[in-house]
């Protein structure tokens, strides 16, 4: 059973809103106010920012979508975990490229790496996230386990999926704490416009993975195929 | 049902010891390394100290173990719901004294309130929190709402408290990671003991807050009196 009993499709719609908005915000930040994105450069500054264009577009929106697609497209099962796989591998790729830009960023900078609470959550997140997808890989797509071990893993893969995506977005609002901080610190006036950005676009992400969590917890859009409702 | 088939034996076990680990951490680094709590003081850093104390001993462990009482207290239902009642309502007013402490260290030390986003979550969040509570006092205690409302609004007064108390734990974790980083930006070293303990703390803070969900979404260690299963 879904743990609400409401249709997912409300929930969809805004989740997509949320995460349309949230991959603009992030975009206008980092090109507009903090100088634009560049794997190489002089201005390290450009380096870091891939950073957090990559965690969030990558790791949360993709992730998400990744998540909710089981309830929200009206296609057959198989096809609903291709895309749900695929999208997930998308999001782990663009959020390990996200950290490597991290570490490129304060290797070339000289700043130490791994002393934040930020980044000893994300460490932990991303290879969670990469044991839950090679599991489900194995277990769900290719071989394929036994039938039992596929049923009894799937409640466990829902719940540590989602325990590992709650994770994923606090550890988003971190990074965007943790960023603005070091701003703030170098002279950046407390509500100034890019501040005010900054929080509002942290805001829209918390926002996008209660969405997300709703649409999981709701009716799926369409019945018919035996969709798994997780709760 | 329960979501989890597991007993919350263990888990609330394994909660306990979080909490008091938690607890002494967070007095350890408050009174030890940052130099004792005061609510008048001339170093202003000591009304600040009251705030990480109140917020994690009260709203975060006691809010907690307020959450898991239905699931692990061998009593009675009706005895249980006090208990739950009361617990929420000690979380919540040291929740509160402990923002105010925030906010008197800031007025007293001419720095801005609520201009980050820990502050944003941290409003919203007691505000969200207050309502719950006493939107549960009058349903559910007194005077009572009638059965349908009870039984309609149970799911929603669980799935919401949840909600707002993983909010909680997040904004924990800003909370920890911008102090350290203001500490930081004032000398500290990054991998300092204080540093490494703060971080710490926070970890073991958000292992509480998983063990307090665990144990929520587990079998109640007391089956024979009818206790309410959320999931």
């Amino acid at each position: 059973m879904a743990l609400i009993g409401l249709k997912a499709t409300p929930f969809a719609v805004v989740t997509q809103l949320l995460g349309i908005a949230g991959a603009v915000l992030v975009l206008v930040w980092c090109i507009y106010f903090m100088g634009g994105l560049a794997w190489e450069a002089t201005n390290k500054s450009l380096i870091f920012n891939i950073h957090p264009v990559l965690m969030l577009i990558g790791l949360i929106i993709i992730g998400g979508e990744a998540i909710i697609s089981y309830k929200t497209l009206p296609l057959r099962k198989e096809t609903k975990k291709v895309i749900h796989m695929v999208l997930h591998a998308i999001a782990l790729v663009l959020g390990i490229v996200g950290i490597s830009a991290a570490f490129k960023y304060h290797n070339e900078s000289s700043i130490a790496n791994l002393y934040s609470l930020h980044s000893w959550l994300g460490i932990t997140i991303i290879v969670l996230y990469g044991i839950q997808w090679i599991y489900g890989f194995i277990i769900f797509f290719y071989p394929g386990g036994p039938s039992t071990l596929r049923n009894d893993s799937l409640p466990w893969h829902v719940l540590f999926g989602l325990f590992v995506y709650i994770l994923a977005v606090g550890n988003a609002m971190l990074g965007f704490l943790e960023k603005l901080t070091f701003l703030e610190n170098s002279g950046l006036a407390k509500f100034s416009s890019e501040a005010l950005l900054v929080n509002f676009t942290a805001v829209v992400t918390v926002l996008f993975g209660t969405f997300v969590i709703f649409t999981v917890l709701s009716q799926p859009i369409v019945e018919d195929d035996h969709s798994y409702s997780p709760i």
